[in-house]
């Protein structure tokens, strides 16, 4: 085994005689020779690359004007001589990008005072004042910052390599460079080891470097680990950290932002050995965590908010890597569509092709989709059921991934849902105002961890008052749901997936569908929670609903002069009990406008479901959290128990033209016609007087098996009738 | 006396000979034949004007495939039979405007076959079933409705009065509109001679169909009232309903509304009577008050909301007619950028002038100003200072108006403030969910009276827990507050008034600047609330703000775990009290941030004063109320008491680019220097170190007179230095 491994090395050593140092072409890593002279002769005629471009030139033409100010290390993020130092590395790169387009040695004078100012000052620096990471940098209070500086300046380096003479290369590599590779190498080897997107970042930087000084040892060290046995490095952690569908277990918000070094690492080596198509690298995976990121948000390109998330969308200027790299790659027309919003291009081959073939955008479309976790695609993963375009492009989510490492949240099966351009049923995202200094430094706050991660404050049950595997991330770690089925077809789209781990002795099934029915002028979506249990419990099934309560179909008890919060713990201590009831008729209906429509969730109640109407803000000295409401059904006291809810989009609010359609909901009864381990059907009433059913099999989802039931015959997991 | 007023009425009878039916010129309301002769051949060249006719005959000519439908009263507002004749109104005067415009028969056809069916229905009805109103009509719950349909359908009628036999002409009036202005004119002779909104409607519906069967004593009544007098009537209400300034007395969301029956009957007598100058009538107040509801919105057209309001724009249909009219009128450019946003104009010879001239549209400004209040002008009023354009436009609205009859609100004295395209301090307007039925049917909600009319839902002082004039609407109209002063510069605007009346025994001064200043980045409001009394009182100032809070510089206890009540009544029960605080340093600063921007509101605050984090939302069993927060500062025990405000925009939240700038106030400490019959001086010390100060007189707004304060000599009623 050995052998064969040392074998493998010394063939991609041979392959990679290549590398740029020895050919002396330069640049080498992201803009290349070649592209530069092709760009050149015809800037000018591309609006999007020249508006990018004179962007660039605006922002360090009057950085120039400056003298070079190279601060002592001593703040924190936010601070100045952090904020200088990310500034700096902006200003070397966009200086030596500015130098090769338009030939004007100013430019490349810049980065070679910078770079030397920086190779005087490096060597000098202890570790950084700061002592808030366990990884920390010298010119930045974590390591992370220093590996983004490094890829930045590195490019910078690359574009003005053939300006400088070899004394000054090596004034600057033995005084920055090789310092700082030993930093990562050495002084953090355990981070250049690790699989994880601080990992990504480092062996990146200390590839790309490495590649401009011609270095294909440490080259071959960022790819393979630092033992070069594979069992660290890019490639390792391009296996690990996708799922075969490219989904990064984070989530879109982390995946979004951990694709960055993934792209421009790759476009280095694809740029510098070819051979390796690193693009084809585990079947494409690279390019197509770009296109699964896409397909993770909403209708304008909002990231779904799953886990820790902040609101971002599209057209972060990160991601026009991943759009202008997969565009030039894979030619999917649709991907301009997001680069001609993103209104820039990344300056390269890749962002170059982007801007020439902009005219030739079609529009991006949202699939109903499913996307599998885990490095195998066997560990769970998230499901989106769509219809519609535009403002009516419905969205339901439905998670069953991983935990998400550090990030992750405790919820399980749970779901979210988006219409009319806005969320509707939403997950909370994380508790933070990021870089907002008063709040807790622009941290997460601790509400985060106190409510968002909890499974109370989302869509999905909670069991007992307790949060999934008791909110012990280790344990979280090594279970994920398993997917159970999916359906894509123009009336039915659903998905369906099991939990046995979260909670012992439970068992969770729920499967979502959107439908497109007669019965419905809009799609509606089936919500069905089987949970079996030997055991009995308490399970509380929220949905966190976004806009203003027009109705119940229920007597409640308001508590309209004292309010008392819903728990002591596990998130609950953060909703305010507004108000709480029973169903009348087994029927519980809860109506509320968002925008222009009224949506309505009705869920069948037996005799002892109670609602509770809640609200987010409970134990929240701060104000942290935003005081959103909730409808909440509570089951005490059972063994088995199947939640049915079904969710409507109807009417219309038009305070312009003063009139409103339709503002009660279709739905007018719920019930399970039958409910065992083989099949659930559920009857869903309305207005009309007229009904559908809904008929699941729970144990076999198989395409092509023929199920019966009380003499009606289906093929397929799942009916509609 | 009386023997001149008959000469002036024979006078009048002379003049109006030219009444049209006379002349069997038709039609002659709105629409008259000479326009339409003008419009036929030309039509197809303006866009506008044609996208308006197409949308109509789209729209009629589908409604013209069904047959004709006149249910039996029987509905209130939004049930059947209210709308459906509600549809036959608008497709009468439709079908009538597109019979003179396309002269295709079957729209006069359609229009005889209605007239016919009503001619036939009216006469057998009683009474409408729904007994909600004194004002009952026969057609509609409210006689309200009733006026609105005549309005229109006169129109339709004169439209194909030509086309109609003398014969047909006759039944239609013997069934139809002879007991019409017989229900009007008799037998609510009440509402006809009334001063209020109800009576315009009812008199432009008489005096409009008696324009068109040319009953020129009829219009007499209409134009001054039921016995000719002058007491009541079109041009008593002209003169009592708007102020000098155009204003309506119950407040822009009213004003809205209102107009339209003054600007179609105007145009009527305009059209039919142009002798009469009604357009010139009180200095031009009609047209004055178009202009001014204009002005009275924020950036994007929304009407302040002031009273009971609700969300409405410029772009508001009803609207076209007064922008249409005026521009027509008056040529002010600035009102075609205003109907090219509305996308429609009015089928009149002012909605074709307003269409020709599309193109010469300019921007509309909006301006700083006063707009006074009362027939006379001398009961309070409204003024606004602006400062910034487009996004950047601020806007800070104080209110000093007179009551504003039954949709008027208990709030002297109180400020909203606008900025960055949002309400940022707001005013809550009405508790209302218009034609919402589950929500009280669409009417006005209870909490509108017991929260959203008192004084502590506003940003005013309440004493001692009760709102102004003891909630006594009667007593409220019979003061308004006194202006004071005004100034209008590039950096300094300021409006100040008032009120001696509101509060037995307690004088309430307000100035409020908004100011451009070195020392701060953008404008920044100044709020001095002095208030004397020779008694005790308590002091409730709150500010409503939107957004999420960010920071306090105060200590506060906050009920985390449990939660009350502000108070029991006057609109304190639906306040939770979230924090209750108190300074230190004499400093009460509140930051939050709305959209990117922060806001602070610094306050001075004496040992004794106490600053309360509320929230709306208390005692609303049926969640009628939107859940915001209110910071809150309460002095108990004074007499005299002064608050002294800085309302700050600063720094900028980029999550795209992941910055965030200035997140911390400007002001550093707020001093009152010297408070005193004659003058308060106010100290606001910012971050840098430097101050500024604020003069203020307090005994006299000449703009010319000389002021000294320990040695400081300036000019006018305030100095900034």
């Amino acid at each position: 085994m050995k052998s064969i491994r040392s074998f493998v090395f010394t063939l991609l050593l041979f392959l990679s005689l290549g590398l740029c140092a020895q050919q002396t072409e330069h640049p080498c890593l992201i803009l290349t020779k070649q592209v530069v002279e092709q760009i050149r002769p015809n800037l000018g005629t591309l609006p999007v690359f020249d508006n990018t471009v004179q962007e660039m030139q605006r922002k360090i033409d009057r950085i120039m004007d400056l003298p070079i100010d190279l601060p002592q290390p001593k703040d924190a993020g936010g601070g100045y001589s952090h904020e200088q130092h990310k500034r700096n590395y902006t200003a070397i790169y966009q200086a030596g990008v500015l130098y090769q387009l338009k030939g004007d040695k100013k430019y490349a004078e810049y980065v070679k005072q910078m770079l030397f100012a920086y190779a005087e000052l490096y060597p000098t620096l202890p570790l950084h004042p700061v002592q808030k990471s366990n990884y920390r940098g010298r010119l930045f209070w974590q390591g992370l910052n220093e590996s983004v500086w490094l890829v930045n300046v590195s490019q910078g380096y690359d574009c003005v390599y053939n300006y400088l003479t070899e004394k000054e290369r090596e004034q600057i590599e033995t005084g920055l460079f090789r310092p700082m590779i030993r930093f990562f190498r050495e002084e953090n080897r355990k981070t250049f080891a690790r699989i994880h997107n601080h990992g990504t970042w480092a062996v990146a930087a200390v590839g790309m470097i490495s590649y401009v000084m011609g270095d294909t040892d440490m080259v071959e060290q960022s790819l393979y680990g630092p033992d070069k046995d594979g069992k660290g490095g890019f490639m390792k952690q391009i296996d690990q950290l996708f799922s075969p569908d490219g989904y990064f277990e984070e989530g879109p918000y982390y995946q979004r932002y951990s694709l960055q070094p993934f792209l421009m690492f790759a476009q280095a080596v694809d740029n510098n050995e070819p051979e390796r198509k690193i693009f084809e690298y585990k079947d494409g995976v690279l390019l197509k965590a770009v296109t699964t990121l896409l397909q993770l948000t909403e209708q304008n390109g909002q990231f779904f908010h799953l886990n820790d998330a902040l609101d971002k969308t599209w057209h972060t200027n990160e991601l026009a890597w991943g759009v202008d790299i997969a565009y030039a790659k894979t030619g999917n027309k649709q991907l301009l569509s997001i680069a001609r919003e993103q209104g820039s291009v990344v300056i390269s081959e890749a962002g170059w092709k982007t801007a020439q073939d902009m005219a030739l955008a079609e529009p991006f479309v949202h699939r109903t989709l499913i996307v599998r976790d885990g490095p195998d695609g066997d560990q769970g993963g998230i499901g989106v059921l769509r219809d519609g375009k535009g403002k009516d492009e419905v969205a339901v989510v439905m998670k069953y991934t991983s935990h998400g490492m550090g990030h992750g949240h405790f919820d399980k099966l749970s779901v979210s849902y988006y219409d009319n351009d806005r969320e509707i049923l939403q997950d909370y995202g994380a508790a933070r105002f990021l870089n907002i200094e008063p709040k807790n430094g622009g941290h997460y706050l601790p509400e985060n961890d106190s409510f968002c991660k909890h499974t109370i404050s989302h869509n999905t049950v909670t069991v007992d008052g307790k949060s999934h595997f008791n909110y012990d991330m280790k344990l979280s770690s090594e279970h994920a749901p398993d997917f159970y089925g999916f359906v894509d077809t123009d009336e039915v789209k659903m998905v369906s997936a099991k939990d046995k781990y979260a909670v012992a002795g439970v068992e969770m099934h729920r499967t979502v569908w959107l439908l497109r029915h007669p019965l419905f002028d809009r799609p509606v979506t089936v919500d069905i929670f089987r949970i079996t249990s030997a055991e009995k419990h308490r399970y509380d099934l929220p949905f966190y609903f976004l806009g203003h309560l027009m109705r119940t179909n229920y007597p409640y008890e308001a508590f309209t002069t004292q309010r008392a919060l819903l728990g002591e713990s596990n998130g609950y201590q953060h909703l305010w009990v507004e108000a709480k009831g029973k169903a009348e008729n087994n029927l519980i209906a809860t109506t509320f406008l968002n925008g222009n429509r009224f949506y309505t969730i009705s869920s069948l109640a037996d005799d002892q479901t109670e609602v509770y109407l809640n609200r987010i803000g409970g134990t929240d000295p701060d104000f942290n959290l935003r005081h959103e409401p909730a409808v909440m059904l509570r089951r005490e006291e059972a063994a088995n128990h199947t939640f049915v809810n079904v969710i409507e989009i109807h009417g219309e609010y038009n305070p312009r033209m003063e009139y409103t359609l339709d503002p009660y909901a279709t739905v007018q009864s719920i019930r399970l016609v039958s409910d065992t381990a083989d099949y659930t059907v559920a009857e869903i009433g309305t207005q009309s007087g007229k009904s559908l059913r809904i008929y699941l099999s729970n144990n076999n989802s198989d395409a092509e098996a023929t199920h019966t039931f009380e003499g009606y015959s289906w093929k397929g997991v799942c009916s509609i009738q």
